[in-house]
């Protein structure tokens, strides 16, 4: 439903939908992703898509859901998994370990069709809980 | 605390830390921020700054904090609040009205202390609930 504040502290967060995909392998970040798939709203956000067309790019927060509880032994992570490479700070990577397991990937817009839109650069496994969608155009700095 | 999974669809979020700035006056976008202010982490997350520096750029999700409840009414909104502009989708806008209320901003690293990042491009008000913070390279498009 509507997003709740739990206490003064935190946030109880709904998924507005999720995201469908065919695709079984999927590359470790979305900036190398050519995989399509679906953004699937559910029917009642369907007027809060008006605008989002076909070759935006559009930012997608989701939930690590699958992702297991964090703990302490996580504040540093080997980049990718990758043991060679020198353990860094969760806030330095992108690693779906986090204390607030949110996801973010950029993706282009291929098609919208009533409460679907098509993407790619899809990184997210199918199912995916949706959070929220964003226009890419935050992140350009003007100063 | 950490993350908890509230039940198999919503998602309860603590925040990592807060806004501090002494700003009153904010620019309505990071885009067009040069407001400085530090992120203010909680001590026992202070391993997972590990490697951010100055001169990097970060992605802060936050959260808005002082936003009323969502509801329906807020599914279409005028951009910026500006009424001579066509209302559109508000995954289409990034006002502070969502059904998930996580804002998002790109900021200037301009030291680092402690559990302190030290930034420039604030558009988050003082006491602002800290969700995440990632680093910017994941918005670099490669395909």
């Amino acid at each position: 439903m509507k997003a709740k504040k739990g206490n003064d502290k935190g946030l109880f967060m709904n998924p507005i939908g999720y995201v469908r995909t065919e695709a079984r392998e999927l590359p470790k970040h979305c900036s190398i992703s050519q995989v399509e798939g679906d953004l699937v709203l559910e029917d009642r956000y369907r007027d809060g898509m008006e605008g989002i067309k076909p070759g935006d790019r559009i930012v997608v927060l989701f939930a690590f859901h699958e992702s297991p509880p964090f703990s302490p032994e996580y504040l540093k992570q080997h980049p990718r998994g990758d043991l060679r490479r020198k353990k860094q700070g969760v806030f330095h990577l992108c690693s779906p370990l986090r204390p607030n397991p949110i996801g973010l990937s950029v993706v282009d817009v291929l098609g919208v069709s009533e409460t679907v839109i098509r993407v790619k650069g899809i990184d997210m496994r199918d199912g995916t809980p949706i959070l929220d969608i964003k226009p890419e155009r935050m992140f350009e700095k003007q100063g």
